[in-house]
């Protein structure tokens, strides 16, 4: 086969790809906030929220952020965030990994605290993504009723995004959500002896 | 059990957590530029790895994002990167999903291009994280060399960070990473007929 031949193979498969591709854009006419969660045990769960984030930010909507468990590990992301105090609201529940606490009750006050500044937010129609960093952790140890978290969730304003992180999420949280994606570790360094760093990690 | 034993029981529990994450830590003693692959076919790919450029913008430092396939689908991102334009640089070489152009050549070419813009920012010190946003593309395709392409990245600087985007990532590029994440899909609302939003998906 000829190279031209090739090209005009590679045109041909690419045309009906558009095709398909342009259907299936066609039928999805649905336009409504999507709950999304983030779970499993590879990297990249709240990193990728804040991906969302910043997307929202880049077209001029507003972002709610509620830290549910891990107080000290999301540094980088709140201080570049200062750069966006137009539309964004962080609030810290958390005072750093359930371990470093070790106080139980300290936990579910301050879960229970988050869970009433997520409530405001999940009331505002203007406000575009609500952030729901680790709550996985906090429903897993129940911390928070699952019933009034999911009630919560699906009274909010029709138009608004949540992204629920954190491992190990509720089945009745993924029943209820649109979008479920399970972060998989594969490989990583942290097994190879590197350590975390500023900028990479947190 | 009373509840003050439980509670008891709950502190030993996460002190022995404690203990063993800090010995995990202490174990961690290298420092090192990290090349991290986000594969699979799962949503988030390319999100998480602009989560990770945020957290190093919130620590001043410089990053540089070439996209070699999708032109038009980091729109929010890229608008919202400008409050940055101190320190991101962002070079957008695709003109669309390969099926939107038809015309392989051309795809080749701004692959090729892309690449060169890539070795740049590969061979600057303080560049601290480099996003080779759908890279896995345009080698799936052999648009690129993938020898050219691993023999750059192991000559980058050594505390430079990179993150390579796409589905099927490359064997030998899963070998050369320190770190990969497979985004797995279980649920998604496009297959409940919701459409592509703005800020949400692009």
């Amino acid at each position: 086969m000829n190279s031209s031949d090739e090209d005009r193979r590679h045109r041909e498969k690419m045309k009906k790809w558009k095709e398909l591709q342009d259907k299936e854009v066609a039928n999805k006419k649905i336009s409504k906030g999507v709950l999304a969660v983030h779970t499993g045990a590879g990297k990249g769960k709240s990193t990728a929220a804040f991906g969302v984030a910043l997307r929202m930010l880049g077209h001029g909507k507003k972002v709610v952020v509620v830290q549910f468990i891990k107080g000290a590990w999301l540094t980088g992301e709140r201080e570049a965030l200062k750069r966006f105090d137009d539309l964004v609201e962080w609030h810290s529940m958390g005072e750093g990994f359930t371990w470093d606490t070790q106080d139980k009750q300290r936990d579910i006050a301050a879960c229970e605290r988050g869970w009433s500044v997520a409530q405001e937010a999940l009331k505002k129609e203007d406000v575009a993504l609500v952030i729901l960093d680790e709550l996985n952790i906090a429903l897993r140890y129940d911390y928070l009723s699952l019933d009034l978290v999911l009630s919560d969730l699906k009274s909010r304003p029709v138009m608004q995004h949540v992204i629920v992180t954190g491992r190990n999420a509720k089945a009745e949280l993924i029943e209820a959500a649109d979008m479920v994606t399970e972060m998989t570790p594969v490989k990583h360094h942290f097994d190879a002896g590197v350590k975390a760093q500023a900028g990479f990690e947190f």
